[in-house]
């Protein structure tokens, strides 16, 4: 019980170190430092750097599905509820408490060129999650909230430009558009793939007048 | 005359180096590594490890300005000019001979949540390139090839979208279909904003028939 509390504080400890520094600056040693235990009882609870990392990468997944999914669940199905997905998704670990980014992003670029177990867990988060990203799209679809001929792939594929674009711009450029940039892009992916499609006209009269 | 030599190979063995581990991954201690050179000579060319890290920024800017925008001067100005400068950036690493992704797109998501000279730097060299991406589009839309209407803005907010999902689905995914998708991104964003604007019907001819 004991170990388990102390391996929970760990973890949360980790997390935060992960959100700023990203893997390779989450490290035992590191994690002695910021926790004040010692390094040789870190080796009670994490078996090596990449068993550590792993686990630091679950609790960022377990923290985004509970700040961003279950809270969407109450929102109706479909189009509605998609949306509001999205709408906690985009600088969801601001939100969620968390001192820097989203861990999985970053992974994403940090590891792209190597090989490990890491990078295996990271692509079973990410594919978990487009997973969870198409059923949504796919779910707003059969509801008759987008058109019969949206290509639910290319919709998500889009979906991680606006939230990896949001990232980028919301933490890294600081910039205080992010969001309303974000926001658009949403809105125009749907009007793209709308029921009622064609030209929206919205943006015309929105730049024109 | 020699120390230059040596700089500059210096400078090729760190940037492969930094494309495929990040910023962090790249050391005097790694650079001595992998050049064969002593640590205490590496001293000689550069003073601290951020200022190699500067250095070898500057150096994949060099090189990707040489692979993506000087070739692409050559296409007419306007909506021809930005394509080709959008088909030559998505995947230029690979094509300009780098073991790894792009720097400065790894280097955003590394050091979003740090402070100091190297953030600073990319923080400059992301502007440069976005300033140079802003005025594509707006020749675009100074020569009619895009409504006046445009938001150029946000036209390159999603541009670095679709150039960062590409990033991801391309290195980390490994994905066959990332230049795929990333070409019907694009060209969904240009008939959004394209003269002859209208409910871009060749999407409903391709998915409905």
């Amino acid at each position: 019980m004991r170990a388990s509390r102390t391996r929970d504080r760990l973890l949360d400890v980790g997390l935060r170190e992960l959100s700023v520094h990203g893997l390779e600056g989450v490290t035992l040693g590191s994690l002695a430092r910021a926790s004040g235990l010692s390094k040789s009882g870190l080796f009670a609870h994490f078996a090596s750097k990449s068993a550590l990392q792993i686990d630091l990468l679950d609790r960022a997944a377990t923290f985004a599905e509970g700040n961003v999914v279950r809270p969407a669940m109450a929102t109706a199905e479909g189009l509605p509820r998609l949306q509001n997905v999205i709408e906690r998704w985009l600088g969801w670990s601001k939100r969620a408490g968390l001192p820097g980014g989203c861990p999985v992003a970053a992974a994403i670029f940090e590891l792209d060129d190597l090989e490990g177990d890491v990078r295996d867990h990271v692509a079973t988060l990410e594919s978990r999650w487009r997973a969870l990203l198409l059923a949504l799209v796919e779910r707003a679809v059969q509801l008759g909230h987008l058109t019969a001929s949206t290509d639910v792939a290319q919709f998500v594929w889009e979906l991680f430009g606006i939230y990896l674009s949001h990232h980028a711009s919301a933490r890294f450029l600081r910039d205080p558009e992010a969001d309303r940039r974000a926001k658009t892009a949403f809105d125009e992916l749907i009007a793209r793939y709308s029921v009622d499609a064609g030209p929206t006209p919205k943006k015309d009269k929105e730049k024109r007048t």
